[in-house]
This record gives C-alpha cells, sequence and structure tokens, in this order.
C-alpha cells in the first residue's frame, strides 16, 4: 500500500507492493500512544542541533562530553516525566529507551544506570528512609552506578570481596586486595556521585554474605572521590560505551552511617545485631540479585532492537543494490537471490516475534512489580516471579545472541559498502554486542532454564502462571506422517524437542552421579549436549508460542503476514536442531528435514513484496537510524557520493615528507 | 615440557604439562629459518620507537600519518629485499606480512597493496615496457593501488562502466556516471601515485570488455591529483582500515599513452588495430581477473591467522581466569567447563590445520607462478591453475568464516574484560572482518567449487593434479556400523557427504531446467540447499585431508598432538552436516550422531594438557599481539590493573559545567 510518510525514490515501487498497511501494522505491535510518543521524541532530537551528528569516531573524551551535553539537554525535555521523582510508567520508559538506543547506546545506558537503575533497586531493596535518594536519582539531582563485578569476580557474585564491616555504629568499607578492586560500573569513571555496592556484610567478625548498599562517593560541589575512595576509568572499551564513562573503584577505610544498608530483608542496629528475613543466606543472596530482572527485560528487548536495525539496513540496501542477472545488460536486486533472503528474513522474523513476545512480557512484568511493591505476598505472586526470572534470563540469552548475529550478517550481507562508517552496521555491533555478556553471560544465565524444566517435570502437578511447561502438557509421540501444516509439524518437533532433551538430560545427570562425580561435575559434563539446546530449544519457542496466539488474533490483513513472519521464525530456528530430531527417533529418512527446508525456503519467498512495509514497521526514523544504506527513501548511491565529494582533492598533510621519502627511494 | 622462552607466570604450569616442545612444534610448522627471520622482525619493532603504541584508538588522520611514518621506516629496514626491484620469495613475502598482521592490519595492507599486489599484476599481465613500474613499485619510488570496484559494481566485474577510449592513438579515460566512480581503493585516498585500473576498452566504437590498465594518477612533486582525476577518500570505515587511506576516483577526458594498456595477452597500435590472444572475451575477461589469485591466497592465511589471535588470547585468559568451583571456597579455571573447551578447542584446531594447509597450499602456487613466469605453456600446468584457483576462492571462504567467527566466540569467551580495548579481540574483529568480502564475497566465490565438482563428476576420467576429487574416487556406502576409529568414520561421512550433494545438485538442477527455469534461476535455487553446503564440505574435507596427511607424517611426538587437533577440526566441522547425513539415510538413530558428540568431547578434554603450549606455538610474540589477556606470562590482573591505575581520581573535564546541571535539577 502506498504512503505518503516516506519520500519517493527508489524503494517506493517495492514498498507499495505490500498487502497491509505498514502504519496500522505498527500500532497493532506497539499501541498508538507509544509509536506518537515515539515519532514526537525523534521529531524533537532531530530539530535540536545539540543532538546533530556526524559519521566520525569520537574519541572517548569527546564521547563523554556529547554524552554529557545531550543528557542535560533530556533532562530538560523530561519526556518520561522523571522530574516528578517518582518511578515512571514501565511502557513510556522502555518506548523511550528504545527510542533513544539506535539514536546513541552510550546516552541511553548513561541514563539509565545513572537514574532509572539504581533508583529502581533502592525502590525494591531499601527502606523508607531511602526514599530522599530515590527522588534524587530520578530528577538528577545525584548520579548513581551499580558496582557488582569486581576485577577477579563477575559472573560468581557470591565471591565479591569488597568487605562492609560493622564498626563501633558505622561501615566500613574497603578492597582487601587489587583483584577486589569494583570495575565495569557504568557512569562510576566519569561522573556517578552515588553507587550501589554489592559487598560482603560482616558484623563482630562473622560474615552474612553478600548485601547491597548505597554509598556516595564523589563530592557534590568539586566532583572529586570522597576520603577513602579511589576512582578511576577502565580505560577505553568498545564503541558506544565509551561515552558512558565505565569505571573501577577502590576503597580504603571508607566510613558511612548505617543508612548505607538497603534493609528492606534485614536490619542491622546501632549495636550491631544483625537480622535477616531469610531463613539462609542463599535467599539474602538471591533476593540482592533479583532487584536487577528489571533490567534484564529491557536487555531482552535490546536484542530484538539489534534484529530489527540489522533487517532494515540489509533489507533496504538489498532491494537497490543490483548484482548480476539473467543477461549481461539486465540486473536484479540482490534480494531476488534466494540465498540473500535465507540469511536476511529470519532476522526480519525473529525482530517480530522478539517485539510481540517482549511487549506482552514487559507488561506482565510491571503488573507483577506493582503487587510486589504494593505489599501482596502470595504463593501465586511467587510462582509468578519464578516464571518471570526464568523467562527473562532464558529469552535475554536467546535474544542478544540472535541480535548480533543479525548485525554481523547483515554488514556481510551489505558487501563492500557495509563496512563504512555511515552504514553505521558496524557500529551498532559494537555497541549491541556486549549485551551477551552484561546482565549476565548468556551461557550461565540460560542454563537456568534447563533446571527450572528438570524440576518442572519431576512435579506431577507443577504450576506455572505463565504455562511455561505447556511444551510438557501431552507426551508428543515420534513422527509418523507429515501433516501438511507445516507450523503445527514445527510445533510438534519442538514440543517433542524439549520433552526428549529434558528426558535425556536427567538421564545423563543420573548416569554421571552413578558413576560417583559430582552434581557440580555432572552438570558441567551436561553444559554442551544437554542443558544448554534444552535452554535455547525452550526459550525459543516460548517466544513463538506468545507471539503466534497474539498474530492468530490480529485483523485478518494482519494476520495474514504475521503468520508468515512466525513460519520463517520456527523453521530457522528449527533448524539447527535437526541432528538431535534424528538422533533421537523422532524421524527417519528426508521427509521432515526436506519439509523445513523447502517450506522455508518458499515462505522466504512469499515473504519479499511484503518486505519492505515490514522494515518500515520495525524501522526508526531516518534521523535515528542514521545510515546511508537503509533510508527510508533508498536513495543509497546518492548519499554516498555526496559523502565522497566532501573529500575531493584533499592532499594527505604530509605529502611533503612522502615526497623526500619516494625521492630518497630513488638513490 | 619447561621453557625459559617465557616468563613465570600464572600459565607457567600449565605449559609444562605440555608432552611436546612448543618451539619444535613452531618449526615444523613454519619451518626453521622462517621462525628465525619472525623473530628478526618482532624484535626489530618491539626495540624501535616508532613502532611504540598504546591501547587508543586513532583518528583517521592519525592513523594515516602512522602507518606513513612506520611504512617509512619499513623502506629502511627492507626486511624482504624490495629495494633490489625484483619480486621477492613468495614464502619470505608472506612471512613478512603474517608477522605484521597483528601489529597493525592497516600498515600490512599498506604495504601490499601500494607495491606487491601491483607489481604482480603488472608482471603477470604486462610486457617488457612496463617492467620499469614494477621496479618503481617494488623499490617505493611510486605507491600502487588497485581499481576495480565502482560504486554500484563490485562482485560483477563485467558490469564496470569506467571507459578508456582509444582516440588518435591515445587512451581517454572517464567515469561516464557518478555510480562509475572507483571506489574501495586502498592506498588511494591519501597517497597512491599511480593506479591500476580496470575498464571497458572501446577502440573505434566497439567495446572490447574489461581490461587492465595502469595510469599515474598523482603528480610526484605535489602529489596533487593529475589533471583530468579527482580523488578523496571512501570516509570512515572499519579500524585498521582506516590507516590505509582507501580512496575513490574520477576521470574526466583523462589522457595517456597506449603503454598504460597491460598488453601480455593481446595489442593495440597506434593505428587503432586491435587484437586478442583469446578466442573470446570471456577468456580475455578470466585472464585479467586470474592474477588476483595470488593475493587470495594471502587472504586465506589471515582467516587462519585470525583464529591463531582468538585462540591465543581466549584460551590463555581461560587458563589464568577462575570462576565458581566445586565449593564455595574453590574456584576453578574456566577452561575447565567442558563449555568453555568447547567453545574455544575447535578454534584452537582451526588454526592448526589451517596452518598446515596454507603452507603447503602456498609453495604449490609459488611453483605454479614460477612454471608459468618461465612461459611455459602445458596442459598439466593448465589443470594445476585450474585446482588452485578453486582450492583459493573455496578455502580461502570458508578460512574467512572460521577466522571472523573465532575472534567473535573468543572476544564473548573472555567475559567483561573481553570488550577492553587493551583485549585487542575487537580491533583483531574489526580489521580482518573485510576479509570475508574483498578479494571475492565468500556467499559468491565459494560457489565455484560446487560448479568444478559437478563438472568434475560428469568426466569419466576427470583429472586432477591436486587429487582434489578424492573424494569422489570410490562409492561411499550408507553407514552399516561404526569402524571404532572415529576419525576413520568421520572422514568416511565426509566423502559421503560430498557425493551426496554432487548427486543431489545435479538432480535439482535437472529438475529445476525441466520445470522451464533457466539455468540462471536455476543455480539460484540451489544456492542455500545444494550449492553453499557442497562447497563448504569440499574446502574443509580437502583441508582436513592435507593437514591430517601432514600430521601423520610428523615426528611421533609432535604427531601425537597434531592428530588430536587433526579429530577436533573434522568432528566439529561435520557436525553442522549432521542434518544431511540424516536426510540422505547415511545412517538411521542415535549412533553416528552420538558418537560424535562424545568423541568431540573426549577429544576436547584430552587436549587440555597441550593446550597453552599448543597457543605459544601459534601466538605472535607480546609485543605483536598487544593483548592485556592474551600476554604468554598469563600476569592479566597486575596488568589490568596498573592500566586502570593511569585514570586514578582523574576529574572530568566538564565537571562545574555538571555541577551546575545537578543544582538546576534541585529546583
Ligand atoms: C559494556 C559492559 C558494561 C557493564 N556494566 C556493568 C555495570 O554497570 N556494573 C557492574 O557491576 N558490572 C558491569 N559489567 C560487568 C558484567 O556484568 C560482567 O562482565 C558479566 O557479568 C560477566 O562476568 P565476567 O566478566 O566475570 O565473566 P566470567 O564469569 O569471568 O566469564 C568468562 C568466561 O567463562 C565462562 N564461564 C564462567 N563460569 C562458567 C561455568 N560455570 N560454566 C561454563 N562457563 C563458564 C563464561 O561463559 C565466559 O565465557 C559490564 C560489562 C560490560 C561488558
Ligand atoms: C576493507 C575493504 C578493502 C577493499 N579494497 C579494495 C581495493 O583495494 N580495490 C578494489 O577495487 N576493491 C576493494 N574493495 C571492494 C571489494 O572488492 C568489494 O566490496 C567486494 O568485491 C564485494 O563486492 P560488492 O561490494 O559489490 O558486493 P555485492 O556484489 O554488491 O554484494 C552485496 C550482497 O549481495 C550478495 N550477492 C551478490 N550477488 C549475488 C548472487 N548472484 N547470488 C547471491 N547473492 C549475491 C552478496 O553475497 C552480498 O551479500 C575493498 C572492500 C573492503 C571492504
Amino acid at each position: 500500500m502506498a504512503s505518503s510518510h516516506f519520500s519517493k525514490g527508489p524503494l517506493t515501487k517495492f514498498r507499495n507492493a505490500a498487502s497491509c498497511d505498514w502504519r496500522k501494522m505498527k500500532i497493532f505491535l506497539e499501541g498508538k500512544e507509544n509509536v506518537d510518543f515515539g515519532d514526537r521524541i525523534a521529531k524533537c532530537l532531530e530539530n535540536d542541533p545539540v543532538f546533530a551528528r556526524e559519521w566520525k569516531t569520537t574519541t572517548v573524551e569527546e564521547a563523554r562530553v556529547l554524552v554529557h551535553k545531550r543528557w542535560s539537554k533530556l533532562i530538560e525535555y523530561d519526556f518520561v516525566g522523571l522530574s516528578k521523582g517518582v518511578l515512571p510508567d514501565v511502557a513510556k520508559l522502555d518506548y523511550f529507551l528504545r527510542t533513544l538506543e539506535p539514536y546513541d547506546a552510550g546516552l541511553t545506558t548513561y541514563c539509565m544506570m545513572g537514574s532509572i537503575v539504581p533508583s529502581t533497586i533502592i525502590s525494591l531493596q531499601g527502606s523508607k528512609k531511602h526514599q530522599p535518594l530515590v527522588e534524587a536519582l530520578l530528577q538528577s539531582k545525584i548520579i548513581g552506578s551499580l558496582c557488582l563485578t569486581e576485577l577477579s569476580h563477575g559472573s560468581n557474585t557470591k565471591a565479591f570481596q569488597t568487605t562492609a564491616i560493622f564498626d563501633n555504629g558505622e561501615l566500613v568499607f574497603n578492597t582487601p586486595h587489587p583483584e577486589a578492586m569494583k570495575c565495569w560500573s557504568a557512569n562510576l569513571g566519569s561522573t556517578a556521585t552515588h553507587s550501589i555496592i554489592f559487598a560482603q556484610l560482616i558484623v563482630n567478625g562473622s560474615s552474612h554474605g553478600v548485601h547491597t548498599f548505597v554509598v556516595q562517593v564523589r563530592d557534590l560541589k568539586t566532583l572529586e572521590p570522597l576520603p577513602g575512595i579511589t576512582i578511576g576509568s577502565v580505560g577505553e572499551i568498545v564503541g558506544a560505551w565509551n561515552g558512558v564513562g565505565t569505571g573501577w573503584m577502590m576503597f580504603r577505610n571508607y566510613k558511612t552511617g548505617l543508612e548505607a544498608l538497603l534493609d528492606r530483608n534485614c536490619s542491622l542496629t546501632k549495636d550491631g545485631v544483625y537480622k535477616s528475613k531469610f531463613k539462609n543466606p542463599a535467599q539474602q543472596h538471591g533476593a540482592a540479585l533479583s532487584a536487577l530482572a528489571f533490567s534484564r527485560i529491557g536487555v531482552l528487548g535490546k536484542g530484538g532492537q539489534a534484529c530489527e536495525f540489522a533487517a532494515t539496513i540489509a533489507i533496504r540496501y538489498s532491494f537497490v543494490r543490483r548484482q548480476f542477472g539473467p543477461t549481461d545488460d539486465e540486473e536484479i536486486p540482490v534480494i531476488e537471490y534466494p540465498l540473500q533472503k535465507h540469511r536476511l528474513f529470519p532476522i526480519l522474523a525473529n525482530a517480530f516475534v522478539i517485539a510481540l513476545f517482549h511487549r506482552k512480557f514487559s507488561k506482565i512484568f510491571a503488573e507483577h512489580a506493582m503487587r510486589t511493591a504494593s505489599g501482596e505476598r502470595s504463593q501465586e505472586l511467587a510462582e509468578l516471579g519464578k516464571d518471570i526470572h526464568v523467562l527473562s534470563v532464558s529469552c535475554k540469552a536467546v535474544t542478544t545472541w540472535m541480535g548480533v548475529k543479525a548485525l554481523s550478517e547483515a554488514r556481510l550481507a551489505c558487501g563492500g559498502h557495509g563496512y563504512l562508517k555511515s552504514s553505521r552496521l558496524n557500529d551498532y555491533r559494537n555497541d549491541l554486542d556486549p549485551m551477551c555478556t552484561y546482565e549476565g553471560d548468556n551461557h550461565l544465565i540460560i542454563q537456568q532454564a534447563a533446571f527450572y524444566l528438570l524440576g518442572q517435570a519431576k512435579q506431577k502437578s507443577a504450576s506455572s502462571p505463565l504455562n511455561l511447561t505447556s511444551a510438557l502438557k501431552k507426551p508428543v509421540e515420534p513422527l509418523k506422517t507429515l501433516s501438511g501444516d507445516i507450523i503445527q509439524d514445527a510445533s510438534n518437533a519442538h514440543k517433542w524437542l524439549i520433552q526428549h532433551l529434558i528426558k535425556e538430560t536427567g538421564l545423563f545427570l543420573k548416569n554421571e552421579m552413578n558413576l560417583g562425580k559430582s552434581a557440580f561435575e555432572a552438570r558441567n559434563n551436561a553444559q554442551v549436549a544437554y542443558i544448554q539446546p534444552l535452554s535455547v530449544a525452550f526459550a525459543e519457542f516460548t517466544m513463538f508460542e506468545w507471539a503466534y496466539d497474539i498474530s492468530l488474533k490480529a485483523p485478518e490483513d494482519l494476520k495474514r503476514v504475521l503468520v508468515k513472519l512466525c513460519k520463517i521464525y520456527i523453521l530457522a530456528n528449527l533448524e539447527k536442531h535437526i541432528p538431535v530430531l534424528y538422533m533421537g527417533n523422532y524421524c527417519t529418512g528426508p521427509d521432515l528435514g526436506k519439509a523445513i527446508q523447502e517450506e522455508l525456503s518458499k515462505a522466504e519467498s512469499d515473504l519479499t513484496p511484503e518486505a519492505i512495509s515490514l522494515c518500515d514497521v520495525i524501522a526508526p526514523s531516518d534521523f535515528l537510524l542514521h545510515s546511508s544504506l537503509g533510508s527510508s527513501d533508498g536513495r543509497v548511491y546518492e548519499r554516498l557520493f555526496n559523502e565522497c565529494q566532501k573529500t575531493a582533492n584533499s592532499r594527505p598533510t604530509w605529502w611533503a615528507d612522502l615526497v623526500t621519502v619516494l625521492n630518497k627511494s630513488k638513490l
């Protein structure tokens, strides 16, 4: 369908080939209010010279200064209403961050880590006396940061070694040795005035495990670190993260009052009496970490955004780029090659499925958070919390892997021009890459899904408020014949896969234990062939189920297209599990394997007329996307040509020296 | 075995666990002369302040100035003896470039593209009158560049649109429209004085297709572009490539003499009589491109080097990094986790197999080049040339894919610290990434292997001087039982795979044609499921066969370790083809699939005691590698800590402005 929203250009005719209206689809996906809100932010930034930019790598210092300037401007705009000093509506916040992400991932992080994340943690873990800090953080009167990671410990959070020792009614912080130095803390390296610290609480010589504290780290007038604290930058890191000022910190007898302890789940009196609300330190530790789930769901969404940027740039470019053709005189757009479709359309499908899933999941999370905050304490709420946790860790891992892979593939799919700074594909990849690592290393956190499933499978009447065990409900029999409905067939195969891997994992672990291995060893040995594939299959399939369900309920014109995307998603993701299907005797011979290949190829071909319009649905505005290859008008060559002309006939600054060298070589 | 070569540190005990001597292995792999030569270059650079460096991204301008300075110094060192003005020994040159690559991939390219590549092309395609240019390029009296790619054409070389029109005894060059602008030419953007140009030769109104020319583009005294030529930079690109000065160029009635035409295979007289030595333009075109095979084999080697850098940094770090353990008090090196081994040891195996293969292949290529240069024209030489071509395109694609994947995985495997600039993993990836695209887009060039195999399979008595059809010799029957020798079993499976895919591809193509599709369409439709997997399987297996063969002939102590590496290589690479093995009924049930998984896991476990020593074999010197995580002494934390201390308590330069913003927010 035509749209006057986009400038005319080489993409117009492909855009017009779509069967449904891109804006209707966008509103279905994101909600009218969010779409309008996003548009308003995008326009604002585009018209504000503070947000003007070019295709040029800045130095670390320049990046930080720019982030500071733009952050100051964002405080003035107050898009999400933080100036009120109360935690904002999750959906609104999410949409603000989503909109900012393609503009500058560093700026997004700076806003999140300086204000939203620490204030959320304090809200969830602190008590009434900490409320003024929450307000101050939200209103940007102070700047926050988050210090878990130490030089020698990241994933193993129990082993953090920074100490907070009770001493005469005060807390004294120390970094016992260099390897316990806090590091990788966003915002800390340049500007944070406060910090959330994870440290071992020691009272009267006995350690109570890792607790969460909030302390002031810099003077508010001079911005110098307070006495007893040394702060610095971890040095240059990757991409937009340099704008954030990632820092390290060491304590040397740094003293604070007891109010530094976030004490929702424990208490510590002036006389050194410590009490925890939990039965054991493991629970206490779990509670300290649970506050992080909130930002993990945000990262899950970033994985989807990475797919959106990748798909938009590479697919738009592939419709414009022509290379080879049926005759020497006729060249066809490279998207016409089935190989190029196969490289790019699954990325588009992933983007849509993640978007549908993420929006629903965020809503569920927000409700859960509200109920928790209102003081509710029910069995059902606790179980819902567990479901949310399992889903957040496993899907965060899967979406961020998908996202990073998408950006790599997209760059390659753009041939040489993909490596131009102005394509932005390299920048996006560098900026988004670390999402596989922060908020929990993917390879580690995803394992929790397998253990959850093993536990659920053991219980006779396992309950899951989010119905996460739907794949386990009915035993799936090995395949006899294909049903002819490939989505049905793929779903069945996927369910069988999950059931089979649960059984095999259980057997493997039992066998290892019988061989005398410890639980630790047995689990480690099961990582590659059992725990990881099981967790991946679970996360992929759950996202599919949710997205497919929403798609089926969409208005007919949208439904037709969404179902196509769901089909590509499930087939492309099932492909890598084919070995298990055959090894486990779910099927034999060519039928299922070929059906997956051929139906996928057909679906990719079918999607072609919709592709440009679908990119329009998920694409950030041209200004935000800022890609010479991925603009909505498709005027790639004009843009590249004009950019090139800026450097016409500029002589190297070292030309005279060069001439001398060339002449010397003549001797 | 112990070695005094490396400083003591956390890696010493792991190094001592190896069963064979790392230096003996290195010499077996690379040859004593090359190892010594490499050591000499490394020492030289390390001791020369011009080559000092830090972990800091430079601006584009800074990068270019640095490359210029260091290149000038390399001319003085004259490591490969270019000052003699004759093309150097291929092995020596290769080793020089290999040694320089980890130091700065931009500098390596600048040397290659400014001198070696253009002089080789002129040697192969030009005639006697061009000899002075060859000398001048090698002696750095002039600087070269290579212009194939145009704004709208890269892969489709036949469609280049730059024209060289014969006019009154001269050649007149033109860029007919903006999209025909030459671009992506290394060295051209900043310093090249000369350029190899691919352009359509037009004589008396008739076009003779793309020919190769050499023209001067800048004045040697002023370094300004010559009249009729406009030159600029394509703008910022990725990583070290910015140091190279990648440029664009447009012609407007630029006139040269006829000697600009490289005329080994054709002639053009003053009177406008053109003659080609070939029967048809396709052959002429093929010959023009064949000169590029030389540098493609170099790129194939770079794929292997990427695996070497990735393996060295991530494996050394994984032996030092401890996280979690059997008890709360005991932490184990992360390399102890089977998952971490599974992520990293196949990279080590790929590095060794590629190295063994590449060295043998380079020798064969050098011999072939010598025989060609000496004027030999035999059927056998022609066939050898064809084999070399097929092997270079398919293996270049496979090794560069392996290399880029390796660098991504390595970075993730180093957790948070992997994203430090000082890890160098991000830089290596950015620098090496484009090798998947230049010297032929991988997805396109690899397809040639499938067509070669289809052709060979059709001939009754196909001959291949390099025995590339070894997998086709005997029909492999579907698997009945495993032999117990997993290498044997994997080889058989691999051979069956190639035979099966050849058959299936043939059938598919025939079927498409029967359905009325054109050859162009049929081939395109076969890309995903047939042509690409077939080509990949062929390249992977050929590299295995060559490397395994060399390994079996190694001294016993080395052989034992090399065979372990070959085993990991073939099993890890066979894994992705498992679906085809089952779909094609090569096997059913769990046996083969499980055997591959389990034997791979066992082999990865077996390799652990050798791993550090194997990294020592392939690692560049610490100075060249320049990685805070990958140094041979394993003193990771000391190095990170010291680097951090440099920024202790530096206040942001914009602190005063920040204080104002914080205060304003208080209102
Ligand atoms: C850009 C960025 C921003 C960050 N921001 C912050 C911040 O604001 N605040 C903060 O506190 N931290 C921050 N971090 C740190 C981040 O949270 C940690 O890096 C992350 O949790 C991973 O931990 P690690 O580095 O210790 O990895 P490690 O645990 O050391 O992992 C190293 C490798 O070992 C493997 N491994 C470890 N254990 C096992 C096992 N049991 N089984 C199998 N494999 C294993 C891992 O998979 C990985 O490949 C940031 C990191 C980055 C990159
Ligand atoms: C760092 C760098 C340095 C370079 N240096 C030089 C240099 O010195 N001199 C020079 O002349 N050039 C140079 N190049 C250019 C390089 O050679 C080309 O970019 C390369 O050949 C790829 O061509 P392309 O960009 O036209 O890709 P395209 O052919 O446009 O490919 C775009 C996409 O379409 C796909 N595609 C195209 N055709 C088909 C098909 N038939 N079937 C399926 N898929 C298809 C490709 O796989 C790719 O994904 C350089 C490039 C880079 C990145």
